[in-house]
């Protein structure tokens, strides 16, 4: 297989991919390997302390000592990563591969670590484990957390887990439509396809497209946070909100998440949690045609198709289905099916006192996932698509051996090796789903707990079907070893497995 | 593909699979199919109604009137079916692929019902709903149970449900040895390879191959009762274990299965599940050739991994590891790995009172199962290599994307498309074991009892992992609907999914 033909003509793409075919890993690139990644991880970390900046103004305003902490860790991190960028910058080095690889783990590690300091040394004196858990579930957009008491906590705390959420969807975006595609990752490469066989390229060069999307992703948010407090939320609860919602994070302000805040707040949360599980290149693509029709994407259909049979099912679970009870069930089953298929993780309800049947639905829908290029987790709808047109694949040439068959996705004809990555991809997920589930039932948890704790943190989505870890639970009474394992699960969830697994393997390491 | 390159160059292999390769579907064939599949499902009728004839002998030694049912049954079963034999036989018809898939599922769900006709009109009165779920957890060998009492049941029905299994199991290896390859189900054209690649074909002609099976199988069978036998069962007793172990299905005559039969009983037990569970080629080739390193199967070493490593850590989950309890609990560590992997079923400790981390370990035992052309249900020891080989490949693509890489097994190379198919069978099995669940959540079971109950079934295991259905539970209680949608899963278990899938696509019946 050669990169130009996964990546189609376009110059952008190819210059791209032979940047990133080309380079060994040889001794003498290792320094200039492990220097870009150091400068990588410097310009971060300036960006995570800059960050930091704005609870600490929030903090100051409302007189909480918090704001210390903020400014201590901003200072810290700042001298830190300067050092690192002033002493590894300005380098070139050949980019591979493999240097991809690294680049993308050591920079999410290095975000955690930083954006766990807050949490560490707050008021609240968190354990490192529960620190570092808030701030892989905040990065990830998990949405999963281990605080309590939500309502009573300082403003500043408040205002990093959901910008947390905002910095990591960015990030999300940046990478499941950057890099995910040229380092060919649990079939992603098909997606890549797909979006650069349009015949309009929706941004002409790199820094454009990043600017754009950073624009949209601001935009979106924003538009989010006044429709937020025009229906009812003070600014800063709007604010918050908006920052975990387009992000299908999860985070709330509130221990009871979105329970009781009004059918207002509710539907513009349904509206904006669809708008984060749905591509982010279809809003470009059409913003730069100003033509709606642009943003066609084939996942688009089939998740709103999801969302509708799902919310019937919830519905019918619901346990009442008359008069204004049935209006509300109505609304409820809808919020929830979405707020757990776009792996957002808000609750309008404790759905899990609705039955058996709602437990098996919620649990089912953990698994699918939003639109790959989107800020959702899962298993994602390319996939879906992909693994449905493999199975009607695999019937035909049961029936018909000979006959020359394909799949084609978005147009153009999938080759055999990313058909089978996107097989290896649910393979895997399902094997470190179970061995996270035997992890966490090691740890003393029932199977209930331990099995939607292993799936909710690998599907970055935040709640359970378990009562202790359910849309109204908290992960704060989980052991401490439990926390670091559901830590790592939610990264591997978000780094799409493979790209954690790369590093495992000797193959990787050597010359 | 051709099917040459797929078989092998073995006069027979290719024989067979010319005549199934040849051959369409048009009009003129549709009744000469339909000819050949209700011949079938006589013959094999015939075979049940005589098998009917020995629980017969059984009830009237006793003096119990069940026997007249057996005789009626056996009576009517037998003229209907001999009417089929006589009107449809002697025909010629091309044997094409599409007629292999109609015969196998005609011929299961034919057996099926005869079978529950004994249950249905004994003298326990069951419904059909009953009948069906014992009748197919016993023909595909997975050791459900939804009779109760067993102890004071009428010798000749108990005998005619370990009877089932046993006449299931040698259904099982006839029809993964010889039809799964040749149909192409779910990566078996791989094993297939594999076996045929031996440069020492293990038997010379079909029939020759039949009749040493079933003789292999006969013996084995005959060896587990005098071992039981010899460990202190009735040979009545030891008789209904041994069909009901060598076949890994798991009916037992007690209600309690094997707790507190004594380590003879069980280590016994432990012996002829392994034995049950490897494939029947291997012992067959080592026979032919008199050599035992012949019997040397990729499946063999990694499956006995599998059953070291879950009984250690079964071990670690039980409550007690010092003095004489520890080896007890040692004995039923092992016992309880073995007879959940080679989805046997026995048990001898409600395993479940262990704590969370005995659970988690019995729920992932329960995905594996044993030696692809075996009795034994579950993913199977080939594709949980196949699987581990592709993670393996895609990791080293993701890092060298030039690289000229191939999956081997047993020594052959496999095809992308062998390993698609063990992919899309992989994906499959989750997708129906999701929606299984979702079934029976809607009839009101706990998620724990659906989930367990949808894979125990899939994975034709026998016990789920909750209270109500688990190593000492019974699925007596569960709903009809329950009931009937789980024998549908048992069925499709068994059938490796595709086989029935393949009957709903339009494409099937398409001339």
């Amino acid at each position: 297989m050669d990169d130009k033909g996964i990546c189609g003509e376009h110059e952008i793409d190819v210059q791209v991919a032979r940047r990133i075919a080309g380079g060994g890993f040889d001794q003498t690139v290792r320094y200039s390997a492990f220097a870009f990644v150091a400068y990588v991880c410097g310009v971060a970390g300036l960006n995570i302390a800059a960050a930091m900046l704005i609870p600490m103004v929030v903090d100051m305003i409302d007189g909480n000592p918090d704001w210390q902490v903020f400014l201590t860790a901003a200072v810290c991190i700042g001298f830190v990563c300067l050092a690192l960028v002033f002493a590894f910058g300005g380098r070139s080095v050949p980019f591979s591969r493999r240097l991809g690889f690294l680049t993308v783990n050591a920079l999410w590690v290095t975000v955690v670590i930083f954006a766990a300091v807050p949490y560490a040394f707050s008021g609240l004196s968190l354990s490192w484990a529960d620190a570092i858990f808030e701030s892989v579930s905040g990065l990830t957009t998990t949405g999963s957390t281990v605080l309590q008491g939500l309502e009573s906590m300082p403003r500043g705390l408040l205002l990093w887990r959901s910008l947390t959420q905002g910095i990591g969807g960015i990030g999300i975006i940046a990478m499941s439509v950057i890099l995910m595609p040229l380092l060919r990752i649990g079939g992603m490469q098909v997606y890549r396809m797909e979006s650069s066989a349009q015949e309009e390229r929706p941004v002409a060069r790199f820094s454009q497209f990043a600017s754009n999307m950073l624009l949209l992703y601001g935009v979106l948010t924003l538009a989010c946070a006044a429709c937020y407090a025009l229906a009812g939320m003070t600014p800063f609860v709007a604010l918050n909100h908006a920052l975990t919602t387009v992000s299908t994070g999860g985070f709330s302000t509130y221990d009871t998440s979105l329970i009781g805040l009004g059918p207002g707040v509710h539907l513009v949360a349904i509206v904006f949690m669809i708008a984060g599980s749905l591509p982010f290149l279809a809003y470009l693509r059409a913003l730069a045609a100003r033509d709606i029709r642009k943003a066609y994407d084939p996942q688009i259909p089939v998740l709103l198709g999801i969302f509708a049979v799902l919310s019937v099912l919830a519905f019918i679970a619901a346990p009442s289905h008359s008069g204004g009870a049935g209006a509300n069930f109505a609304l409820m089953a809808v919020f929830n099916v979405v707020s757990i298929v776009t792996t957002t993780g808000f609750a309008t309800s404790d759905y899990l006192s609705w039955g058996p049947m709602a437990v098996g639905v919620f649990l089912i829908a953990t698994f699918l996932g939003g639109a790959a290029g989107s800020t959702s987790g899962g298993l994602k709808t390319f996939r879906l698509i992909v693994m449905f047109k493999m199975l009607h694949l695999a019937l035909r040439e049961v029936v018909f051996p000979r006959g020359v068959t394909s799949v084609h996705y978005g147009g153009v004809r999938m080759s055999e090796q990313a058909m089978r990555s996107v097989g290896v991809f649910v393979i895997t997920f399902l094997a470190i789903l179970l061995i996270e589930t035997l992890i966490l039932s090691a740890t003393g948890l029932d199977i209930v707990t331990g099995f939607s704790a292993s799936l909710t943190a690998l599907t970055n989505t935040g709640p359970g079907v378990s009562a202790l870890i359910g849309p109204t639970g908290n992960f704060a009474s989980l052991p401490e070893i439990a926390k670091w394992s559901l830590a790592v699960t939610m990264l591997l969830g978000r780094l799409e497995i493979m790209t954690v697994l790369v590093l495992l393997t000797p193959l990787f390491w050597r010359g």
